[in-house]
């Protein structure tokens, strides 16, 4: 068995395991009593933020600890627009944030709030200077995620919190899959983490904020964790997660080199294994332990299903496998193929020999998935697709462009109305028009994808009876 | 050592931590995810359901999981009264719950929603007649905690379970107290309780909602635990958390009339072992663990230091305890003295041995803290204190009843501007007035206590210059 989806959440560090072990002896009472074991309870609270304070860069009282990652999103993103109401009700988020910070925006704009989403490029990384030009004058807040959790690219949050000291906003950073590696660069006002991304123990998030950055927590009142964080304190928990943040720091540096080059000969072999694949993400400016791929013609649910059988946990953004129905945000965002996507996020410690076994029976899992739904050959020039500067996604329809193929997807779900369309590209002629019907929200996203990969144009979409019709441009 | 504060939170039981040993090897994914180790966790997580459901007394599918019990009441109040918001902005709770219950009605006042506090009787119990009188058209819920934390009283969830149905609205009941020992009675709405007081880890609530109730959860949408308890579940603390609850559960009847047996011990043997000394709760329907009792001319932060170098670890309500300089609200409810005040909540297996020692250690402990502080001789009639029908809480003044003595405690706190009250109280004619001037908070609770316990007549509180002014008429 390997478990190739710590992103998700990595398994318990050791450290952290021996810690709870010996916090549950001595850090279960209520560290907000005087007696003896109140007092134990505090000192190893109190020794923890120091360990977690230091890990995050910031002052043990500018650290609280809260009950899950997104617990510090919500409370951290609503207790910051609150200090600062008097400024104004604008929000500004990158739109591939983890959902927790996406799901607090859409609260904000529920609630009157106003919200500007920054998007990226197609590798997912937002663009500084776009960033900056969302800051307003009624700017409260400002949300940059410093990796993203889906295809490991690094944003800019350095230079976007130099930007947004400038305009005078705080700047939160989500660093729920970077604290393991490193202290976020720049300054920043306020950093939200969570401790079972680097192999602490579920129930613990972080919350740091910068002295002098305006918070006024919202809810009930609480006197715990300076009222930032109520209920009582899983003191063993904190104590775990502490240990293993230090822990995994102090692997980084070494566990970072040797896992980069892990992903780097999966970003290298996969397109040369697996025909009519792209990896995603930036190939530069990345996590050093993740890397996602897409695969055409690939259900993402089916694909997990076999790589489980073989022995390899990974998780996918594409819209099969998740109850949802709509693909990831954040492969939407980068306007990138959604089906067959595979995110594999290594844990610390994954040996070579692993991914050597990954990478052998990943070709089979999909050509096994790909033989099922019945798709189409692997185009000449494969692997790896080809891209075309012709491609033009979001392209456009003149008036004579009828038509001269239908293909009816509706009630199919992704990938069949790519599979169904990549079929019959072959049948019409250069420069004709063929109209997918789908009803699948993957095919906004997939068909002007699968176009950009196979050099084919991308016309758009218009509405029709039932779904929408997609219309694509055969480029011989 | 002897731990006697379970009810701030009990030791981890055995066999939570032997469930949670495991489950942190087998439940540590993220029981969303389709691989093995998610489905895994997935099937420990729905195990801990259907075990904390069957405890609760509700179907699994109405219980989620939280990250903490305060979580839980936070949570369940907000959903309820949003979800029943056309009906109304009304909102019932005791005088005497939990301070994160009414953390949420103060919450709930300061968003322009009403609240009605229900008073108690001097035993801290609610008179069912009195909760169903504070229902209206417009009440959108009901709170009422099955047992009181700080004294042991049984509160008449059923009966103010059946008024709430015949009035249409829904009652919470908040559990924290009471669900170690059995299910709520009657026909509740909405369930909370919280891991840690039944011997679980910290970090875990419940938060149970019958069908049927309108619940409209509060806060950024999020697809974890019905949408009622966001972040990622804490399923080894969960399924640690069930197990204890079930294992508590076997033992409970044996156990209850074993502990039951030993605060019977102590309430009976405290009074006669300690002078001036008040036990409170309701004598009868209460808590079998716990027992609450006040020495007057105490410092309850002094005593509880005393009792700690002996190696008892108890809690108290009194001010002088707290970061807040207030007494517990739950004794100013009830109208008891607050001062010196000491609460023992044994944990199962208490042996009697410690109880027996407890009480070898108690008489010297306060008397060193009442030496320390100069207090006076017991009275008359000690031990126990005297009530006299002429004592008149809140009683009035007459325009001639000039005092005759003026003792100045200003600047001095609990349990000061007592003894030098009762330092006094001889100096003076029977009949003759005698004003205290005091700035502490405890005085306002405590010397009509204080004229309770020891016959003396209380005749109320004037503004003075500097704080209040206390006026009581000696009895002789």
């Amino acid at each position: 068995m390997a478990y190739f989806d710590s992103a998700s959440s990595a398994p318990l560090h050791p450290v952290a395991r021996q810690a709870l072990l010996a916090a549950l002896d001595e850090g279960w009472a209520d560290p907000a009593r005087l007696y003896r074991e109140g007092r134990r309870a505090r000192l190893l609270l109190d020794a923890a933020r120091e360990t977690a304070a230091e890990a995050a860069g910031c002052r043990p009282d500018e650290l609280v600890f809260t009950s899950s990652g997104t617990r510090a999103v919500h409370d951290g993103i609503a207790g910051a627009l609150a200090g600062r109401r008097r400024v104004g009700r604008h929000l500004v988020v990158s739109a591939v944030e983890h959902s927790c910070v996406l799901q607090s925006a859409a609260a904000h704009a529920a609630d009157g709030g106003t919200v500007t989403e920054v998007g990226t490029d197609r590798a997912g990384r937002v663009a500084p200077g776009a960033y900056a030009a969302a800051l307003r004058p009624d700017t409260a807040l400002a949300c940059l995620q410093s990796a993203n959790h889906e295809v490991g690219t690094e944003q800019p949050v350095a230079q976007s919190a130099q930007d947004c000291r400038a305009a005078g906003v705080p700047l939160l950073v989500d660093a729920a899959q970077s604290l393991a590696w490193g202290p976020v660069p720049g300054d920043w006002s306020l950093l939200t983490a969570s401790a079972h991304k680097w192999g602490g123990p579920p129930g613990v998030g972080l919350l740091a904020v910068r002295k002098g950055v305006r918070f006024a927590p919202r809810g009930p009142a609480d006197e715990r964790e300076s009222g930032r964080a109520p209920g009582f304190p899983d003191v063993p928990a904190v104590v775990a997660a502490a240990a293993a943040l230090r822990a995994v720091r102090q692997e980084a540096e070494r566990e970072a080199a040797r896992l980069r080059a892990l992903v780097e000969r999966i970003r290298a072999r996969v397109p040369e294994l697996v025909p009519e694949t792209e990896v995603v993400g930036d190939p530069v400016r990345r996590l050093p332990h993740l890397v996602t791929f897409s695969c055409l013609y690939v259900d993402g649910e089916a694909l997990l299903h076999e790589l489980d059988r073989a022995g390899f946990s990974v998780s996918s953004g594409s819209s099969c496998t998740a109850s949802t129905l709509v693909p990831s945000h954040v492969l939407r965002a980068m306007g990138v193929l959604s089906e067959g996507n595979v995110r594999v996020s290594l844990p610390p410690g994954t040996a070579e020999a692993e991914v050597e076994r990954f990478l052998g029976v990943l070709p089979g899992a999909v050509a096994e998935v790909r033989a099922r739904l019945g798709a189409p050959a692997p185009a000449d020039g494969a692997p790896g697709g080809r891209r075309s500067p012709a491609a033009r996604p979001g392209g456009e329809e003149s008036a004579g462009d009828e038509p001269v193929l239908t293909v009816d997807a509706l009630g199919r779900r992704c990938p069949v109305p790519v599979i169904e369309l990549a079929k019959v590209i072959g049948d019409v002629p250069d420069g004709a028009v063929i109209a997918v019907l789908a009803d699948d929200a993957a095919a906004r996203l997939d068909i002007p994808a699968w176009c950009a990969m196979r050099g084919q144009e991308y016309l758009g979409e218009r509405p029709a009876e039932g779904g929408t019709s997609y219309r694509v441009r055969r480029r011989a």
